[in-house]
This record gives C-alpha cells, structure tokens and sequence, in this order.
C-alpha cells in the first residue's frame, strides 16, 4: 500500500507540474509518464497478493473496534480493492493518457473559445467514462457508478432528492431577491488591485487560518486546485484577476480549506489508502466553510477589513466595513460558476450535474452539448453565454475525465452548514474567536471531528457520527435565507 | 524500456522539485517516493524477461550497421543491463532514500556553515558507495567502478594521466598569472544588479543561443542543474547573486549548454535508455563550450555586450567592452569551484577527484575530510576556507551520492576545446558568426555531430569519431596559454 500510495503521489507531482510550471512541449511525454504510473499503481494494488492479504488483515482485525485505524484500513481497503479490480488495465492506462492529453486539449479550445476544437476529444472521454461505469457496476443507473468514485455511497436517487429540496429553497429566494439586484453594488471591488499584494494578502489569510507552509505552498494555474503528495506537502493554486479582488481572495480561502483538511489527516495514517479527505463532498465542506461561512461573513472581516484597506489604503479609502460586506455578498446571475454568488452557485452545480448525467445515459449527443448548455443557463439564470469560453468551456473537469465529480460541489455546500451549525454548539465562542482572528478554536474542531479521521469513514457515516443528523438541504436554506434576507431586507 | 524511461523521468521530476518549490516539510515523503520510484524501474529493467528480450534483440540486430539506432540501443542497453543486473534491488532502494535524505541533510549543514552536522550522513552515503562499487565490480581500483556509472569506459589510470598533462600545463601559467593579478581588475561586475535584470538578459541570451522554451524552463535552486522529463521538456536552473553579476549569467550559459544537448537528441530515441546524453564528460564540454569557449570570448560581447549595456546602463556606463572582457577573464584562486575562473577551476576539481578517491578507497577517513580538503587548498591555490560553508560543505554532489562524478568536470572542459577546435575547422565562419549573434552554424553543428546521437556512442568513441582524436590535455592547455598569455601579456 505504501509504494501504491508513493506511485499515486509522483502522478499527482507530475499533474501538478503539469498544470503550473510545464512548458507546453512536455505534454505529450507527459501523458505516457502519468499513464504508466497510474498503471503500475493500479497493477501493484489489484495483484492476486493484495486480496490474499486483505483476506487474512480481515481475520485479524476482526476483534478490534469498528474507529481502529487497522480495521478502518482493511475495510475502506477492500472497498477500494474491489473497485479497481473491475477495472481492466488496460482502461486504466487508456483513462490516464487520454484525460492528460483531454486538458491540453480543452486549454487550447478554451483559449480559443472554440467547443469545436474539443468536441471529439469529449466524445472519446464520454466514451471511455462509460465503459467506466459498466466496470465499476451499478444498480439504478450509470451514472451511480462515477458518482461514487467522488461521493462514496452516494445515489443519484439520493441526489435528486436534496437537489429537489434545495431547488425548492432557492429559486423564490433567487426570485425575491432578483427584483432587489441594485440595493447591493460591488464596484469596489473593480478596481486595480495589484497581483502582488493580493498575493501577499490572501497569503497571509490563508496563514492566519492555519495554513502551515512549512508543509504546503500556492502557485498559479489557470484552474485553481488543491493537491497534496503527503500530509507534510499540500499545494494549492490560485487565479488572479488584477481587476476583481474576489478572484484570487476567495479561491485562496476556499483552497486553503481544502490543505486544511489534507494537512489535518493523521500522520498515523500517512502512506496508506487513508491518508487523505474521505470524499469530494466533504473536501468541499471544508473549503466552502472557510471560503464562505467564514471568509464572507461579518465577523471575519470585523478582524480582516482594517488588514486589508492597509494593503490597499487608496482603493478601499471610501468603503465602510458594511459596504464592504454587502460588496462580497453580492447576488448575481452570472456566467462563471467559480465566480458565482453563494445562492446561485448551485443552479450552476444542477445544470452540470443534469448534462453529464445525459452525456453518460447517451440521451445527449456531444456535439448538442453547447446548445444545452446555453439552454439551461436561459433557464435557470435567465442569461445566455456569449462564446464558449464563458459558457461550456469553463471547466477543466470534463477534460479530465471527471464525471460524476460536479454535485459534489452542492453536497459540500449542504454540508458545510451542516458541520459549521454543529461546530458552534459545541463551541459558541467561535463566532466571537473569528471576530478575533483567532481561527483555532474552528480549525481544533474540525481537526478533531473530521479531518484527523482521513478515509477512515464513509461520508455519510462522517456526517452523522459528527452532527447526528442525515445529510439534508435544509440547514443550508436557512442559512442563506437568513443571511441574505438581511443583506436584501 | 519506455515504461522505466517514463518511471526515471517521473523520478527526475521528484528531485527537480524538491530542488525548487518543494516546501521543506516534504522532504521525508519525498525521499520515499523517489526511492520506490527508483526501485520499481530498476526492478522492470533487470526482469530475466528483458535479457531474454535482449538476447532475442541482439541477435534480430546483428545484421545491422553499429550506427543503427536499432543496433545502438541493443548494444547500450545490454550494458546497462549488466551493470544494473549486479546491483541488489534493495541497495538501489537504500541509495535512492539515503540520498534524497542527504540532501536535505546538507542544506541544513551548509546553512549553518557545520561539517559536524553532515559527517555521519556522508559516513554512510560513503559506505554505501563502496557497495556499490563493489557489486558493479573494477579491474583496477574500486574507484573505476563508480566513474563508469557517469563516464562510461573511463578508468583513473587514464585520469591520472589526463590530469598529471593538465597539471603539467596548468601549474607555470597559473604561477605567471600570479605575478600580475592586479593587472585585471572586476569591481565592475561587483555592483547592485536587479535579479529581475539579471534573469531577463539571461533568458534572453540562453535564446539567442537556440533554447527553446516551449520544450524547456528555467527556475532557481541551490545548486544550480539542469535535467530533463523528455527533450520536449527540458529545465535549468539558476542561482543569482544581486552583487555579483557573472554568477547567473554564465551559470545560465553553462545549463543552457547542457539544455541544448538534451533538446538536440533525435525524437526517434525518446523513451528509450538512448535519449539523453552520453557521459558527463560530454555533457559538460557542451555546458562549458557555450559559458566558456563562446560565452568568455571577445566575439561573444562584441554581439552581446551593447545589449547587456541596455539592460544595465548605470553600472556599465564607463565600462569599455575591453575593459568588460578582461573583468569577465579575471583569474585569481578562490574559495568556490562554480565561481572559478577557467584557468584555477581544474584545480578545485583535482582536489575533489582526489579526496573522493581516497575516501572511496577507505584511506580517507570523514572525520578528516575538512582539514583534507583545507590542507589541499592551501597547496593548490595557497587559500584556505574560513568555515565549512565555503569549503568542503559548497557542492551538493557527496550529499546526493554522487562519487566519480567530479571528474567528468575537467573531461568536459578537455573535450569542449577538442570538438570547439574541429567545429571551427569545419565550420571557419563560426566566430564571425557569434559576433554577429549568429549562433545557429555552431549549434547545427553540436546537433550533427554530438546532439542527435544521444547515448548510441561511448563518450571516447564519440570524440574520436567527430574529432579523429584521442582525449588529450594539449588543446585545452594549449587554449588557456594562447587566451590568457594576452589578456596577462
């Protein structure tokens, strides 16, 4: 498990590389480098020995508690084991170089804004995630068996019911507070704002949250991300747009909390299948905690606010603390999902969510996929994109083979309320603590309720061991109709 | 023999980032995955299948001309095999760890300026060494087990003649010199020079001389080296030193030397145990010929040196190009072997060959090899270093296991006159082209005879083919009298 877990660390090495310092000629070397990583990996874990092994690990863990890391190692190993033993080689191989070369492709589209120049390229990535899919095995449908590669356990079924819930909460809220659009203006934050003292800034931030770069860096990419190859090394990357300080702001707070939570593992658990977030949905708990219940809150810019007009005294000279919360809070229709506002951001997830889920069904050709796109984006935000770029070109993920990756976004957002309204009861200071800059008190909690534990449970079981409650979408609607019924009277 | 390509490549990847962005917290990780990285490709190369393959090769090949790629790469690979078939897996694993830990090791030791810190780690990096050796097996002495792994046929008989000519020719012109020290003089090049500058001209230089950087990238590290991912990916690095201008400039110069050489080698070899340079010694008269041969001459600056006024119009304002020439020329013995003049450098290098040898050879003890290395100092160049830092604690070479490799130093700065000399034989436009900025007839040439070949000739074959030589010292004397008996009339 150990060399698979080193294996699996060069490969993410290699696509990190790939992403931020790479010049564009290495690309192709690239993709055969990381295939046959992922090949070795994948050939090294689902050998004959593995399940021999795992047989008599079973046996012999047997006695200890369910929360043991060694009968937690055993367990979430023969889940994995079994995954990827319904995976052929060959596929393996064929997914790594395929989604590796998918980027450069989808770059270059999205540089161009032309789907045209990606669309065959999807086609074999679509192609390649379902004959995924009929490997991995499923029950109700297809898409059950991507989702569950990012989402544990997780069900379209399950899925279709929050998102229902959720769609029930948002769309009169989106609608009372679609006639309100001008009460709330952000051209503060449309200023210049040099990259460099952004970079400095949301540094700062991101250490003051507890971000320890002594085991960890940021760098710049055109998709930010995080990715770690030990909990000792955890990389995160931002985007900066010198003319909107939410960009790079907010990305770094939301990529610091995912290191937050790769940092937070247990050491005891590193260069095993644990030693990492035990899904997407729960990463993205953490991140959108931070990036949102903290980062664009009241009391986080009560100790923030004055830190950052020193960093630009003449560009936030007239905005009071208020204007400036109201400015970050703002809602909008718009275009981009990773510049989306907290309410609509999961209209953007659900219009996702729906392509991919027909892109895999194959009630959806790829190449009417723009116009579906541009469909849904009518529909659900009332605006159309201009070009590609701006509209199903956006994402880097499709590039990458990852379907079934996208709700996990609106599962972290549901979560995130539903750990943060927890964390508060146990602890109520940590509102006041925030005001504070003192983040501790949070990030102990959450060190101690969710991220020491790795992979060591499944999401779900996380959620409910940590608050007592199913996965709903209610909390989130409450939070944001109480926060931004205030914001929008 | 692509998956172990794509498996090294993976491997230098590693390395190169823990020499650049890797945060220090990664270092134990690092150190393990670079170790089962390195144990996996060993592992697939010395399978009995491939020496069956290899057999089945040699025998399919024999029909081939010795140029034949075909027949080149049976040929190497076979004697790769070999070699790395007498090497036990678990030393390979054992080396790869200790070094990668080494190095980390050594940063600290060298950032406190403290030998006492980093003894018992070359203690074992040199016990580890004479294993080595002895599995690879010598005729003569151990040592020639070790310099075979970074010039291949090498023996230090050869050496010892090689340099005991050198030295013959070195010692009076270095005792001439130092009867008139004072008459070059280098405060010019010892004023405030802005990094950003700095690296800007470099870069710029580095393209004029036909690197490309869409196949390559420069970075900053300690030590500054160059390695390559594929020769679409090709990456140096620099250190530069705000005071000091010639440390990055020709540091640049030299890796761009070396980045040539590995962007030149046919496509048709990549991923295969062909694809990259053939020795160090040639690799080095490649780094050397374009620092030195080119990047020291009087041709060079009439091209450059306006341009390089551009850049720092202040600090070069009453500088003439002569006087530039003679500052860049300076000789004087000094305490750092990167920072030597071309004239004192083989003499740091003789120092090194000798106390590795030693230790190697188990007369040398470690304990003593601060008061070795000072002792030696002061007989060859009559200094003596002040603290470890800037004596036997300035190369990272020993830290990351790497004994008979010095040597391959002086090997390149012989061959780099011998292929310099023919080249102008056969191309006499040469150094009218650089001083008009032309550098493409000389690099065409480097691509023809050396580049494109990779590893398909033995370094001594390869001279002898492009030259009709043997390896001498005469040139390179020869070079050094003519250059500097008129700079130091």
């Amino acid at each position: 498990m150990a060399e698979v877990s080193d294996l699996k660390a060069a490969a993410a090495l290699l696509s990190w590389d790939q992403q931020t310092y790479m010049p564009s000629g290495g690309a192709a070397a690239r993709a055969e480098q990381i295939a046959t990583l992922e090949k070795l990996a994948h050939g090294r874990f689902v050998s004959e020995e593995v399940d021999s092994w795992l047989e008599d690990a079973a046996s012999e863990t047997r006695a200890l508690s369910y929360d043991s890391d060694d009968a937690s190692l055993v367990r979430l190993t023969r889940r994995d084991y079994d995954k990827a033993r319904s995976i052929p080689p060959s596929l393996v191989e064929e997914l790594a170089r395929r989604t590796s070369l998918g980027m450069e492709v989808w770059v270059k589209a999205r540089g161009r804004s032309d789907f045209g120049l990606f669309r065959s390229t999807l086609q074999t990535l679509v192609d390649l995630q379902r004959e995924l899919a009929d490997c991995l095995g499923y029950r109700e449908r297809r898409y059950d068996a991507l989702l569950d590669q990012y989402e544990p356990g997780m069900r379209s079924a399950e899925l279709d019911r929050l998102f229902a819930d959720l769609k029930g909460g948002l769309v009169p809220l989106v609608q009372d507070i679609s006639q309100k659009l001008e009460s709330v203006q952000d051209e503060v934050l449309r200023q210049s704002f040099p990259i460099e003292k952004q970079t400095t800034f949301g540094l700062e931030m991101a250490q003051e949250m507890g971000f320890d770069f002594t085991g960890g860096r940021q760098d710049q990419s055109v998709h930010p991300f995080c990715t770690s190859f030990s909990n000792r090394d955890v990389r995160i990357t931002t985007r900066f747009d010198e003319r909107f300080l939410p960009s790079a702001l907010f990305g770094t707070l939301h990529e610091t909390g995912h290191a937050l939570y790769e940092q937070g593992v247990s050491p005891a658990l590193e260069r095993t299948p644990l030693s990492s977030g035990t899904s997407l949905g729960i990463h993205e708990s953490q991140s959108r905690l931070w990036e949102n219940l903290v980062g664009r809150s009241r009391g986080f810019w009560k100790f923030a606010y004055p830190r950052l007009q020193r960093t630009f005294p003449r560009q936030l000279a007239g905005c009071s603390p208020e204007a400036f919360y109201r400015a970050i809070n703002r809602v909008e229709p718009s275009l981009i999902r990773v510049e989306a506002d907290e309410v609509t951001y999961n209209l953007h997830i659900m219009l996702r969510y729906e392509l991919e889920a027909q892109l895999v069904e194959d009630s959806l050709p790829v190449a009417d996929l723009p116009e579906a796109w541009n469909g849904k984006m009518r529909d659900y935000l009332g605006i159309t994109p201009p070009n590609d770029a701006l509209g199903v070109l956006q994402d880097v993920h499709w590039s990458h083979g990852l379907f079934g990756y996208f709700p996990t976004y609106s599962l972290g957002n549901l979560i995130s309320v539903q750990l943060y309204d927890r964390a508060r009861r146990e602890v109520p200071s940590i509102p006041e603590d925030i005001e504070r800059g003192e983040f501790s008190p949070l990030l102990s909690w959450l060190r101690e309720s969710v991220h020491r534990h790795g992979r060591k449970f499944m999401p779900a079981e996380l959620v409910h061991r940590v608050t007592g409650e199913e996965l709903r979408a209610e909390p989130f609607v409450s939070y944001l109709k109480a926060k931004y019924g205030e914001i929008y009277s």
